[in-house]
């Protein structure tokens, strides 16, 4: 049996897991990202929080065949670096994050963008295992994509798969990127927040920052949303609905350009709101599909809080591995 | 040397050429495309306008490599069957066009849709021969789309490419095909004509109409755009202007979805008003692209009215053949 690590690198917390030949977790860790210390601080946590994936598993890093990494940011994949994460505190240079955690855990090191990890996870293992195509979209604080074609990942020129800047009303909502009437702009967490600050300083009432304070957040995260749609919280619902409509617009759109077979929805939201809101996502696209009689399918990310660590575990079997930085 | 023929199928007309090894035009044919008497007088003209392209290079269709067809509607390649398609007269049921087609010319017959046909031209042998990934987009009547990615077409479950239903303004203009906001609301020729004649029921003053008359027209084709244009009629201006907004939107989206080399804007419309229009496609483009600092090469159509047929006769070495009918 060989073993292989994944690393999930988010902006609060670090997933590790080590998996088997077939991509059984063996073992696991989780650690928080660390908020100071930039990118080095970051690569060292990595390092500890794998090696405390491996002692679970029963191994040490150095038997490990390889170890995936997904990363947000710009990822330069061959030279292993990643650029101007807006995610991960004080990430403003391009950092050699694959060769720095080649040397220290002692393993051939991959690594992608954190979306396409995730989405290839459960293209192979996960929600789409049955398919030969898929739009992935990642609804958490953007909204981020990734497409298989043929059973392959497309990237195009390294860019591909930017849903949560497609267009759906033009010379609408500002985008957290600056544009107009991204879709982004109505359904990335962080442009849901900033639409419920602008609501409540217009007088507006709701619940959500209530919750928030209560569990001790400064950020509408999704557990958040989540109460408050259970609590029934008019401005959470109205907000939720609206970023329902725009991503049934922008993924039909999507899926009448490309004509997968099968769309997941993941990332934070997608994934603690779950099926009844796939579902909600689902017919929101019906009305914009030019083939609305064999519509892709539409599933809500079938691995859990693991997903994108595993995805990032078939890396190893994918990809030549980056250069060590000794 | 071995010829082949290729056929551009259209509402109005039917071009046919035949082409030798290097997809040089050694014979041409064009024809009217018949009004009445349905799918079989269709496919007689078509034969008849490949035989007289064949004579004009010095052959006849029985010693042909192959016959490439570019039909409208939707196409099934493999039975050479085309259904519903709304520009052809009276085409309600799928017809066996290709089987027809082969017994009657006495040569192997490959179909395929007439957009994806236009733009296989333009990537092989016109305006994208050197990229590796292009988005077509045949700005016309409706505004259709073809993709090819890493060199290979791709089709998805048989209807991708569906770029002018993409949603540029969600709850916005009723499109053609019932739905609202999509592109080809804002930029098909026929919804444009549709739009202006409301305009003009509202009381509102244009030469678009006066041009169609003086030209025997009854619809405002694309010839009819551009005089007004040239004069400066304000509508055809502004509903011009309206389009390319669209197309700038829809197109860029498209972009960030697949970040593609390039894009080549072809069809009736973006042939006829050409590169200063494809240039003003560009610049609507470029605050809806999520990577402006390399963004993809934006071209005319370069294979000119022939494009189709010429695209068409890539079919034969790319394709298997259709079975005859016999």
């Amino acid at each position: 049996m060989t073993a292989r690590g994944g690393i999930d690198l988010g902006g609060t917390k670090i997933q590790a897991v080590v998996v088997d030949d077939d991509a059984h977790v063996l073992g696991q860790a989780r650690h928080p990202t660390p908020q100071q210390g930039g990118p080095p601080a970051v690569a060292n946590e990595i390092a500890e929080t794998l090696r405390e994936a491996a002692t679970d598993a029963g191994v040490v890093t150095s038997e490990l065949e390889g170890i995936g990494i997904g990363s947000p940011g710009a990822i330069d994949a061959e030279a292993g670096t990643v650029e101007h994460a807006r995610n991960l505190p004080d990430w403003e240079a391009p950092f050699p994050l694959g060769p720095t955690l080649a040397e220290a855990l002692s393993a051939p090191v991959y690594l992608d963008n954190d979306v396409h990890v995730a989405v290839s996870g459960e293209f192979h293992l996960g929600a789409a295992k049955e398919s030969s195509s898929l739009l992935g979209v990642w609804w958490g604080t953007g909204v981020g994509g990734g497409i298989i074609l043929d059973g392959k990942p497309w990237s195009g020129r390294g860019a591909a798969g930017e849903i949560g800047h497609m267009v759906v009303k033009r010379g609408g909502a500002r985008c957290t990127c600056g544009r107009r009437g991204c879709l982004e702009a109505y359904a990335g967490r962080a442009a849901m927040e900033a639409r419920a600050r602008e609501l409540v300083a217009g007088g507006h009432k709701t619940d959500l920052f209530d919750i928030m304070e209560k569990h001790d957040r400064t950020r509408l995260q999704s557990g958040i949303w989540a109460r408050a749609l259970d609590r029934g919280d008019q401005m959470a619902v109205k907000l939720i609905h609206r970023a329902i409509a725009a991503l049934g617009a922008g993924i039909a759109s999507a899926v009448n350009l490309l004509d997968v077979e099968s769309v997941v929805i993941g990332g934070g939201l997608g994934s603690r709101l779950g099926e009844p809101y796939v579902k909600r996502i689902d017919e929101a696209m019906e009305p914009h599909l030019f083939m609305p009689d064999r519509p892709p399918g539409v599933h809500p990310a079938a691995l859990g809080d693991l997903g994108g660590a595993i995805g990032a575990t078939l890396l190893v079997r994918e990809r030549k591995p980056v250069e060590t930085a000794s």
